[in-house]
């Protein structure tokens, strides 16, 4: 080291704050392991729901910050005293709601690949692992989805992993928004319409509305319970027709595959017919349903999918990756990096400039991105297809025993005919009280009890409970625990019911 | 258990796919901890800029998925081989690019219990924990910060964590875009004018854009050299004016401490003054530079964040974050759930009805979240206030290093003044050859040697290259090595450009 660097160097402090030495993180790395495992070797001894009131952490939490280091261990004591209590359990094999997150050892590990290199993979040369990885998995998820090759990377589409549906659409919609308005104008955006059902994710009116589209131009056509609550394609055919008259512009339709209240498919493939004669973007949100369109036998709900322009599915809902991880495919990657460009010098290099490389910045809304890719590599090696297939149908088959069960008991009614594994069901009209009330009470006093947690809907005036099965540790013995739990509630509501009419 | 069930049981297969076996997982995960561990140990061995060429990957997968399960082995063996030598390793201390990536022991424990829990916390009930600790963790930030009590939950505003700063500037943007078109209409969402230099990040033109703003709308004034590249109040007043002379309606103001390229930093106080004389929303973003205002002597540059109304800044960038972390306070939540805010049925509970807690998912893009504030509560606790200024202090120590490195050589020269850890510096005109051209190929023969990766710039019309201190396993000799790969590149370029001169 030559002389002039002898000042420099002694005017400088030797001590140096390094927070990721190898050996402290193996030994600290280890110690959570371990805690990971307990807690799910545990999780289903702890109240499913939390039963904490709002406000309870911020009084066993100091105001600010520590000044000095604390040590892993209280922390991990305080997770174990003050976070878990508060924690409403997904992984529990009780967790019945929503729709449930499915995880595994193997997404677990592919967090921690990811963790691990946290390549931040904006452009190819960032990291281009990170961009080639990410284009490799999205083809075999096309190809173990049976999509056509024009949303593939081996043909003349291509895919990108999202954080959630809100991107993916909002990706898309901007896409189909800026090719219309460069043709009539920027003015005209306040004519564009686009069309859902009223059973359509609640995201997507907030998503129009992000993208400008007037919120009186939001379609949410009604369905119908004798269509299963699907999507009319006659119907909305007359929407359109209706929009058009008014010289109104339509632009996008979201198509579901598995709405959220119900799990209704929308007809895609009649749909897209309708849509296409004027022109309009078609998008399908598969983010729960689609998932078990990797199974033959479920691959028909995907039917027209060759019709359309993109596709979002999310494998953190259903095929076993954490959040958050949504999968979306287009025949259009140039219209979505056409709208989502951005070319800053400090990101400039010969492959950008050259056009050679996937920039994924210009797939997405931010610019930053992790290598997610690598937990869905993982999961897909160390389980193959077969595997991931059989995790569908399993859960599915708890559905069916559900439904049976619930079938078997005359005070029951399965509301909405079952398609996944989403069970749609209520208690019947009792001696002349409120239906809804008392499955209200049903509700909040079957998630009260911490042993089982389920939520509820509301689809064409009717409410009824929603039953999932997806947490992963489920096993059927849970299933039909959940069911006793259930019928406990209702018999000790059926004898007060009793008291009270007599 | 009942008799009824028995044909139930029966009719359905023994076998469940349970694909988290807690000491399966126990087992796998300690493996993983292992290799990332010494993937950290030797992360210095490997070329820093990956040397592979595009397409490299895909000849070395399969093009589809494995029918069947793969060893975890096979896989870490897979990705010692193919997908680390496509890295560009972000966590080398040789990593000079971009903003690094500043990584840690707390943080990566903290990854691993925000994936343990999986807890998808979108509003209150879904997860009490992750709601009330990520309100905690930001009024604990703010307080590093020494903001306002008006951008906090213990005052009236509050803090949300996103994964970008798009998405920040795209949540406060909608947020101001419909408080005024509720006034003026939604049909003149052609005349919102946005403002920021021309040394904001790329995201901003792209967010305004998404947000329906016309492309001739989004004013990227001119910064100058005398300014050192900072927006002036003066000439912002002036567009302004010209805009509203014109009927145009001045929306938003985007304010930079740390620019991308030079780290510039925009004069908060005068540039609000400005904007609020158009009630317009001023909003700060701090990516980089907001987390150097956790030290005292660095504060000032967020003098007058009082008068603005929402800043976000990326923990990912400078505070031991793993990506994605960006913090986000406002001073209004109220106009931001305004705009983001779904009510689903699905989703209604006794909480969100009576408005009692925070429900997240109105403060964002999507749905879906992760319980990502038990990461900045590990990092927090783990290294405590003190020590977190003396990281942000090391590395600015280190840049200092370099610059007098620079300083002290004939042939170079510093472009920009230093402000945090980035040195914008660049070889002087040599012998009548294009000082561009020379500066190309100097960091194009420094990157190919995998030695250290650095990135350029142009501001001003001036070629220039960045050295930003920031990668955690970054020594001081990391950095003198570092110079002097540049000073042998250099070396090698004068010789030949010599002969090529004679």
């Amino acid at each position: 080291m030559g002389s002039q660097f002898t000042n420099v160097l002694e005017s400088l402090e030797s001590k140096y704050f390094n927070p990721l030495d190898p050996e402290d993180f193996r030994h600290k790395a280890h110690k959570a392991v371990d805690f990971i495992a307990d807690y799910y070797k545990t999780v289903q001894t702890y109240p499913v729901l939390s039963q904490v009131h709002p406000g309870y952490l911020k009084n066993r939490l100091p105001d600010t910050p520590p000044d000095t280091p604390e040590s892993f261990d209280t922390i991990l004591s305080d997770i174990q005293n003050h976070i878990i209590p508060g924690i409403t359990h997904w992984l529990s094999p009780n967790f019945f709601a929503y729709f449930p997150a499915s995880v595994n050892s193997a997404g677990f590990l592919g967090e921690m690949l990811c963790t691990c290199f946290n390549s931040v993979g904006f452009n190819w040369v960032a990291s281009p692992a990170a961009t080639e990885l990410e284009m490799v998995v999205m083809d075999w998820l096309a190809f173990m989805l049976h999509l056509p090759k024009s949303f593939m990377f081996s043909g003349s589409g291509g895919g990108v992993l999202q954080s959630t549906t809100s991107e993916s659409v909002l990706c898309t919609l901007v896409a189909a928004r800026d090719r219309v308005l460069n043709e009539i104008g920027m003015e005209h955006i306040g004519k564009l319409v686009v069309y859902g059902s009223d059973q359509t994710h609640s995201m997507f009116k907030k998503v129009c509305k992000l993208a400008g589209i007037h919120p009186w131009n939001i379609r949410s056509v009604s369905t119908r319970v004798e269509d299963e609550f699907s999507l009319s394609p006659h119907v909305l055919q007359k929407v359109i027709a209706a929009d058009v008259e008014q010289r109104l512009v339509p632009l996008y339709l979201c198509v579901t595959v598995g709405t959220t209240s119900t799990t209704a498919v929308d007809p895609v493939k009649h749909l897209a017919d309708v849509a296409k004669r004027y022109n309009m973007w078609v998008h399908i949100d598969a983010a729960y349903g689609g998932n078990a369109c990797i199974c033959p036998e479920y691959r028909h709900f995907l039917d027209g999918v060759e019709k359309v322009d993109s596709v979002s599915l999310s494998p953190h809902k259903w095929l076993l990756s954490y959040a958050e991880c949504c999968c979306l495919w287009t025949k259009n990657p140039d219209l979505l990096v056409d709208s989502l460009r951005t070319n800053p010098e400090y990101l400039r290099n010969e492959h950008t400039e050259s056009d050679s490389v996937v920039s994924y910045k210009d797939w997405q809304i931010g610019t930053s991105r992790r290598f997610k890719s690598i937990r869905l590599w993982v999961i897909l090696r160390s389980y193959g297809v077969e595997n991931l297939q059989n995790h569908i149908r399993t859960d599915i088959r708890m559905a069916i025993t559900f439904e049976r069960l619930v079938s078997s008991d005359v005070k029951f009614e399965i509301v909405v005919p079952r398609r996944f594994s989403l069970v749609c069901f209520r208690l019947k009209q009792l001696n002349g009280f409120d239906t809804e009330s008392m499955n209200r009470k049903l509700l909040e006093r079957v998630n009260s009890t911490g042993r089982v947690y389920l939520t509820h809907t509301v689809v064409g005036g009717i409410y009824m409970l929603r039953f999932v099965v997806g947490a992963t540790l489920t096993e059927e013995w849970h299933v039909i625990k959940a069911w006793e739990v259930i019928k406990e509630v209702v018999n000790t509501m059926v004898n007060e019911y009793e008291w009270k009419s007599t």
